[in-house]
């Protein structure tokens, strides 16, 4: 697993001619990246002078923040996975009849990870704002931090959404997709933007 | 060191009560991440047919990019290292004449670290133009991603750099550094668009 690589095992390895760990597994780790800064302002804030009005909605915050962390560091490697899955269905004899229908079910799969990406680092973006209005506010530019990061990862899932398409065949796949990455897309520029207006606020 | 840590062992420091590392070391890992794929896209590039032409310009991307990879991932610890001789600092005794000067010598060292950050990531940034512009094309999402992450690395310093200027009182260093925080953080939004322009015509 890749998270088992020490960090600058990782960082070769993207550096390294093989074409996965690439910008796929990237994004996932943004999205890692911000909901461990959101959860380190959340700690920094639960039990802070000052902030006992808030300590509820903060540790919800926390609660969400490490699930969300989960679910994300694992599309780390499923996004690599998947990667070499389609590496194998293109490596198929061209005489093989199972290969076109192989190749159009797992590049749905390739496409279906990054959009997954998209929909976890949006929901980190959400957990960001809360950190950003309402917590410690000697940590609030880790909480900035923490929002552009999620919004990249949601920008740059969406590339690795985008090229994948093109080789899908299914209309009906490719648009109700497309719909979903440009919604998801615009959500977050704009949630972004709110939260660095607060960040710059304060900071 | 950081870097020597495992990446699953890093996010949980990060999501740790302990403030460093905090924003500062993921905005040096950015553009460590940034680098590594501007590397990879090169590999990816440089002994393909039909890129026979830009071999040579890719080659000297790829050395850069692998010097740079080297000098943001050193920054990814500098910043968690200066951090601690800043809390060092506050918690020196307040009737210690010394005191005052300490603060502002590593405040001011805690502003330069996230700038160096920014220079380094808007240089990554402008690598990521080249590997978008004359890569692989079957790699532009990569380079995309790349791009993205660079400028976010700008961005997500500057807000470091800032929130530590407003404990130094040198009027001169605060303007100087101001400007040039202001002037990078521009310069690379700008040429991320740009960039963004190119990936999306050729995804």
């Amino acid at each position: 697993m890749l998270v088992d690589k020490k960090l600058e095992e990782f960082l070769d390895e993207l550096a390294s001619s093989s074409p996965a760990p690439g910008g796929g597994s990237v994004s996932a780790l943004l999205g890692a990246l911000s909901s461990a800064l959101t959860s380190m302002v959340c700690r920094l804030t639960e039990n802070k002078k000052g902030y006992e009005g808030v300590r509820g909605e903060i540790k919800k915050v926390l609660e969400e923040s490490e699930m969300l962390r989960k679910r994300v560091t694992e599309l780390i490697d499923e996004d690599t996975e998947v990667f070499n899955e389609v590496m194998s269905a293109f490596k198929m004899p061209k005489e093989d009849l199972g290969r076109p229908k192989k190749i159009q079910d797992v590049m749905k799969k390739a496409t279906e990870v990054p959009l997954k990406t998209m929909r976890e680092c949006y929901k980190a973006l959400e957990l960001t704002r809360v950190v950003a209005d309402k917590g410690n506010v000697n940590s609030v530019s880790d909480a900035g931090v923490a929002a552009l990061t999620a919004n990249t990862g949601v920008l740059a899932a969406s590339l690795n959404a985008i090229i994948n398409l093109k080789f899908i065949k299914d209309s009906e796949f490719i648009e109700k997709t497309t719909q979903e990455v440009t919604d998801l897309t615009k959500k977050s520029s704009e949630l972004n933007k709110e939260i660095m207006r607060i960040v710059t606020q304060k900071i």
